[in-house]
């Protein structure tokens, strides 16, 4: 059955009000597809279904639904049944929906609920958001060096936790240092009685719980993992990152990347979120943009504006600085763009040969566009308004100067950004062409008085 | 020992030429590492560290060198070596590597590659780039329905393949088709009597292989797999896509993406690299975006040299014009950025719903920044110029006007590109702001001729 299918039938059921059917279909449909099922329906028809099910079930799909439906239904809910969900949701889940309650009722909570599962909340949920700590999950598998092969399966067979990452386990001494990790496949293909010690591979990869999340997902990528350990200040493993949260990690930074591009970079280095973030703050962090914006256009049309002399003799002057100013912003945009996906990708660092290689590539590629453009222009402008050599040699010169300068300019901004420690992406498009729009206008009339500044010493 | 103290130690390892300590490394280093250290070394040295390892180790190491020196170590090795090499490939790395290969070079080596893998290599290698087919993996496990769990296990154990794939196993009929899957947590948790026909989770989620590889990658993402299989139009299953590979895929997806926004989509769909992209290639996608643009940049800019009525009358019109169109532009950029980030995340989708929810969060905010604007920018052209109320009206409300019609267009447009089945990035910021300026220039000169028009007449 197709997915439209199944979740017009499953939303039929929710109206019918069959919890048994729905409970039924719950055993059988993936958790992002039930979630996606009880998107919009009234709030009270989803917690009755919710109700039907068994906890561990009910906590698992929790999990999966939207943070306004997760926030509403624990409004709505009995509070024992609140306390029973969170000691059964993920622990990397909880800690996120805890944190979002207010204070008055985490503090009706936390007394309630059973001691092992407060004592792992209270811990996750210290880590700040956006940390690694904030993403980690206490849900994974631990053995002793000292056991056999044999043994760590026994173990694992009546301990498994609920989630699906026993596919490494870690190897940890007393303490909860982590020693070592072994895979599943590792386990299950060695000789019974081979040691944990032997087997293991030692000084694994791990990430630092209070390292941006974004370490950890890179990690995950760059080393293939299923999951990466994470150690606190006192070197002791308090969880694993697993690959389905680096996934999600690495979308988000990634699609807010694009906003940040797109000119609305917070200064707090957090994420505007068209759902979440408050009207307040998306008008105060895109105006603190617009303003700069707004300056740099200020400064540029002010200058232009001083150019009377030149542009009264020269009429014809002004109707180019446009096309020509913003050939810089453009070209730059382009280059600034393709270095910092080069960058993403791992092909590019901060080393002076790949700096190098980005000149050696954009010199030639924006000369070439340059000159294009810039004969295209001056044939433009001949035809069209049957302007002079000087004129046209004005226009050509700055068309192409403004080409290679902001090709080049643009392409180097991104190592520039990293080098002083921000995100490539905070030097927005808008930024650049703002920025290319001022030096375009010091090369056009720069030109300008070079080729027909002796007509103002003639008037 | 920190990551420069290793990639500094094989370093020094390679070129003292000592491959007994380098085979040594390999056991114990990630080949993610390995690769590092070997990535700026002469390639002979390179290829006489890889002789030094067994053929597994050696194509594993392989497949995880940078394009370059993959093609440039083809080309130096013997060709026997270059034989064995392809058949211990993992399979999506070897059809990758081939489809490089010039066609001498694959006429040579298909005949000399054991039948088995080639095959497999044959099929891999016909799925076009970009495709499910071309990242699909066929080294996977495969078990009959009618096994019991320790049958299951048993047989795994003898028949692994070299890859971490088996986390998920498959259940195939006789002709290959794809009939449920199980993890091998469940199989190792099963009692070793139970029916694989009972344990497997039937009606599993596939991907097809002429998708695009896009959307194997957001499958595993939304429904958190280890891999998903692969399904060719006969029906049957082909391979997997491990969930690796799908952080790499989507990776590149979004760093493109970015890149296209910056102004620099292809027509072809395909990518542009700044190391792997031919100069004509750059140069000919670049340009013709850059033309399209400076296209709008000579409409605008002769739309306002034909006001010269209005203008030669109210000089200080002319100074504003930058400012109040680029309003647009950079606000309209700002929104479409935002909406496209949440449609990334899954957070809208095209629904009338949705798109109304946007035009509601962005017309207040975009009143509110254009008021703010607008009524700085009035009083800077008031103190700096003294201009009179009309001109101020002017400024002012076509201000207003750019920036809530840039916002709330700037909004749509990720719409129009989901509805016309184009990636909302290749509208490009320039290309935003270059529309904008048109859109802004007749906003300006409307409101001009509403104010001031009676100055033309009265003359």
């Amino acid at each position: 059955m197709n997915r439209n299918d199944l979740l017009n039938r499953l939303k039929m059921t929710l109206r019918a009000g069959d919890v048994h059917a729905f409970a039924l279909a719950v055993l059988n449909t993936p958790h992002a597809d039930l979630a996606d099922a009880l998107a919009d329906e009234p709030i009270r028809d989803v917690m009755n279904m919710l109700m039907a099910l068994p906890q561990t079930q009910r906590a698992g799909l929790f999990s999966y639904l939207p943070q306004e439906q997760q926030d509403a239904l624990i409004g709505i809910m009995p509070k024992d049944t609140v306390v029973r969900l969170f000691e059964h949701l993920p622990s990397d889940d909880r800690a996120d929906i805890f944190n979002r309650l207010s204070h008055a009722a985490q503090n009706q909570l936390l007394p309630a609920m059973a001691k092992v599962e407060r004592e792992d909340l209270l811990k996750m949920a210290s880590y700040p958001d956006g940390s690694v700590g904030a993403v980690t999950s206490s849900d994974y598998a631990v053995v002793s060096p000292d056991s056999t092969a044999a043994q760590a399966l026994a173990y694992l067979r009546t301990h498994a936790p609920a989630k699906e990452t026993i596919y490494v386990v870690y190897v940890q001494d007393a303490q909860k240092r982590l020693l070592g990790t072994l895979s599943l496949r590792e386990l299950v293909l060695a000789a019974p009685e081979q040691n944990i010690a032997d087997l293991m591979r030692p000084d694994p990869i791990y990430a630092r719980a209070e390292w941006p999340a974004e370490q950890a997902a890179a990690l995950i990528r760059r080393y293939d993992l299923l999951a990466v350990p994470v150690i606190n200040g006192g070197q002791r493993m308090i969880g694993i990152v697993t690959v389905d949260d680096a996934m999600d990690i690495e979308k988000e930074q990634d699609a807010t990347s694009l906003s940040r591009f797109g000119g609305s970079a917070t200064l707090e280095g957090d994420d505007l979120d068209l759902r979440e973030s408050s009207f307040g703050k998306i008008v105060k962090t895109r105006l603190f943009w617009l303003v700069i914006l707004t300056f740099f256009g200020v400064i540029t049309s002010t200058y232009v504006s001083h150019q009377e002399d030149i542009l009264s003799e020269v009429l014809v002057l002004a109707a180019f600085i446009a096309p020509i100013v913003d050939m810089g912003g453009n070209t730059g945009s382009q280059s600034a763009t393709l270095v910092i996906r080069s960058m993403a990708l791992g092909e590019l660092t901060l080393r002076w040969k790949d700096i190098w290689f980005v000149i050696k590539r954009e010199l030639p590629v924006a000369l070439t566009m340059g000159v294009v453009i810039c004969l295209l222009e001056a044939v433009l402008a001949y035809f069209s308004k049957g302007v002079g050599i000087e004129v046209l040699a004005t226009v050509g010169l700055s068309m192409l100067a403004c080409t290679v300068i902001g090709g080049v300019v643009g392409a180097m901004l991104p190592f520039l950004a990293r080098r002083i420690g921000t995100d490539p992406a905070t030097l927005s498009s808008p930024l650049i062409t703002s920025v290319m729009d001022l030096v375009g206008v010091f090369i056009y009339f720069g030109f300008a008085y070079l080729f027909l500044g002796d007509l103002l010493v003639a008037n």
